[in-house]
Order: C-alpha cells, then sequence, then structure tokens
C-alpha cells in the first residue's frame, strides 16, 4: 500500500473520489473539506479513484455536456488529492480503519450507474467489493451528499440521509434502506451497521452548512474508529 | 454585477481562480479553504477568472503536461465555484470591499506568464487593472502560496510572503516588494498597503496547516475591510 499523509498514529481512513467537479465527478468542496477534516481530526488518509473513463464530461459554466470530450475519473480525481492518490482496484478493507466518501454527481455517475439506471442501477464493481468488506468487516463507512443512495444500492441495507428529495429518498427506501429526513447541517448515525451520513449539497445552501455537517460526519466516523 | 453569495449584509469580497488543479490551475484546496472562512467570516463572494485558454493541461497524476489537451480558465474554475462565476474582464474594485486571492501553480501560468518569464512575466491585464483598482481605494487585497509574487509583479510594491523559497523571494526583491520569511500556519500583514499575505502550498505541508494560515490570512483581510 502506498503512502498515508497525516499523523502516522492516527486512525488509517480511505477516501474514495469519483473525478472533480459536482456536475461529472466528485463535489469538490464537499471533498476538500472531508480531506482537511480528517486531517485536523488527526487521521492517515489515502485518496482512490477508479482508473477508467468518466461517464462524461460537463461545461461546469453552462451546466452543458461537452460532446466528444473524455476524462479519466483518476487523473481529475488526482487534481483535489495533488497527485497523491491510488486506482480504487487497489484499496483493502484490511489496510484501513475506516471509509470516507464525498459526494458529487460522479458518485451516480462514474461510481455508479444510478444517475441514469436508478434503483436498478450497477455499482463500480471495486466500489461494491470495497463498501462489503468494509461493512463486512464491520469497520465504520462515513458517506455525505449522494453517496449514501449508492451505498444502499450496493450494501442494500442502512439507515442513511439524503436530504429532503423525496425521489433520492423513495429509492433508498425501495432498496432496502431506511432514509432519515435530516437537516444539512446534521448527520444521521446507524450505530447497529457503523454507517454515518449527512446531506451536504444534496440541498442548495451556505458552503458554512454544509461544512458543518461534514465536519460532523468526519468526528462520528472517526468517534466510531475510536469505540466512543 | 451578478449576484453574490453569502451574508447579504456582509463585506463583498471577489475571489480571483486561475482554473482548477495545482499544477496547471487554482490550488484546489487553498480555494475552497478560502470561500469556505469567507463564508463563515460573514462575507459575500464572488468568483472571477480570466476568459481564456490556460497555458497548458497537466496531467496531476504523473504530473507530466498532456500535449494537445486544451481547458478554459473560466470553465475550469468554475468547477470550485459550482459554476457561480464571472469573467475577471467583469471585475471592478467598485463593486467589492476586498479582493482575496487563492494560489496554485495557475497564477503563474494563466493569470500571469510568472512561471515561464520570471521577473520578465507580464501579468494578464485584467488581472493587472483590478490590482491597481482595489490599491488606489485602499480596499485590502489578500493573496497565498504564489499569488503574493504576482501582486508584485503588477504593482511594484509591497510587504509579502512567500514561505522560504529563496528564488521566489529574490524574484520579489527585486521587483520592487520586500519579502517575509513567514511559516505556512501565519502571515504577514502590510498595514500601510492593506495586504494580507500568507505562504499555503508553497511549503509541502499538511492540509490544517495551510488551513490554519489561510483562515487567519481571510481573517485579517476582513478585519481591514472592517477598519480594526
Amino acid at each position: 500500500m502506498s503512502h498515508l499523509s497525516g499523523n502516522p498514529q492516527g486512525p488509517r481512513v480511505a477516501v474514495i473520489l469519483s473525478g472533480c467537479g459536482y456536475l461529472d465527478g466528485a463535489e469538490i468542496n464537499e471533498a476538500v473539506i472531508s480531506l482537511l477534516a480528517l486531517n485536523r481530526g488527526g487521521a492517515q488518509v489515502r485518496c482512490y479513484a477508479p482508473d477508467k473513463p468518466q461517464m462524461h464530461v460537463v461545461d461546469h459554466l453552462t451546466g452543458q455536456p461537452s460532446p466528444g470530450e473524455s476524462r479519466n475519473v483518476l487523473r481529475e480525481s488526482a487534481r483535489i488529492a495533488r497527485g497523491q492518490i491510488a486506482p480504487l482496484s487497489e484499496l483493502s478493507a484490511d489496510d484501513f480503519d475506516a471509509l470516507f466518501m464525498p459526494g458529487g454527481f460522479g458518485v451516480a455517475k462514474n461510481l455508479s450507474t444510478f444517475a441514469v439506471d436508478g434503483t436498478s442501477g450497477q455499482v463500480d464493481p471495486d466500489l461494491a467489493r470495497v463498501l462489503k468488506e468494509f461493512r463486512d468487516a464491520g469497520k465504520p463507512i462515513g458517506a455525505v451528499c449522494i453517496s449514501p443512495a449508492v451505498l444502499v444500492l450496493a450494501l442494500g441495507e442502512g439507515e442513511v440521509t439524503i436530504g429532503s428529495d423525496p425521489g433520492t429518498a423513495g429509492a433508498i427506501e425501495s432498496l432496502g434502506g431506511v432514509h432519515h429526513v435530516c437537516p444539512v447541517d446534521d448527520i444521521h448515525v446507524d450505530t447497529r451497521r457503523r454507517i454515518v451520513t449527512a446531506p451536504a449539497f444534496m440541498e442548495d445552501v451556505q458552503l458554512a452548512t454544509v461544512a458543518d455537517g461534514i465536519e460532523k460526519a468526519v468526528a462520528a466516523t472517526l468517534e466510531l474508529v475510536a469505540g466512543r
């Protein structure tokens, strides 16, 4: 396993990114806020992303797809991680104490086909394997924004947040999960399954409000690792 | 002027981005940490970037340029700003109380030619105009990472930080500025010229340390606006 950054005595947390930009990849603000909270929380962190093409590329000025343009999820995620990132295929739960997933449409477009196929969507095989490894090992999983929906799509269970979007909440319920309505500055902890979730930019709110929720989610994930 | 986000009673701060990714654009972590600190500090924010091609595109996984690939600075910056961004040509100091510039190689590659031409480099004409407008109006300017060097390149003056890189420090001095050695978690305030600077990722340090410095720089910039 590659070098981890952060406190060498701290809990080891794998962070999964899905590109760079909320319309076709990872939500950049959520990713940075997560990485900063993990660093301030004393964790060791390693970022991972799938080494494959994005579903598509979206012009973030217009919100429209850019036909003919292609970008690689791992290479774009490396922009956020300053190059300190490895292919998702190399991630094993054996090497970590917890997993954390920021959001962005990339989770529903590159880490799964949820954005296109909804409840009949497919989860990236490496992500599905990784989520099951952490679940089966009883290691905490933190997931914000749209990530909780894909987590339930992969695992078929979980009490999670999605904000207040009724369509996605309904999808979670039909996949075997339980949806908890939750304000953006708060979190829900499924203590039995050791899953921590927060809505983040599923709602159109201030950046500070999103950060409040993500910082609580990171703290709760690290507390589960510590057994508190 | 377009809609500003944040506290509608707060000080109005323009943030200049230079792309999306530290090797060919804005340093993503610095940009998000700046925007979050401004939001938590009660400011109204509007992001700006030049509407022109990047100097080049760098693969952030390998660190090598991607020949033949082209990206637009404004469209890539929009990934960080979630689309809430305007062309730098539209920025007028009349509409704002302060200016803030995160770093990244984009400042030296897209906002100027400092990365290629050093002290004989050219500053983007809109950026040069904007910096002079804020300076002439006595409105505070915050600048982190490599941005202080380009600020001195544009204005020919300023007591600023750059971390401890002797080459860049020498360039600042030869351009008419004064370099202050400064640890990454701290800042320097040129009170006479109302310029606040911090080294950020000019040094290879932990994300939390960079955030400590940027948060202080944002706070000091807002304090200058408030006249404290």
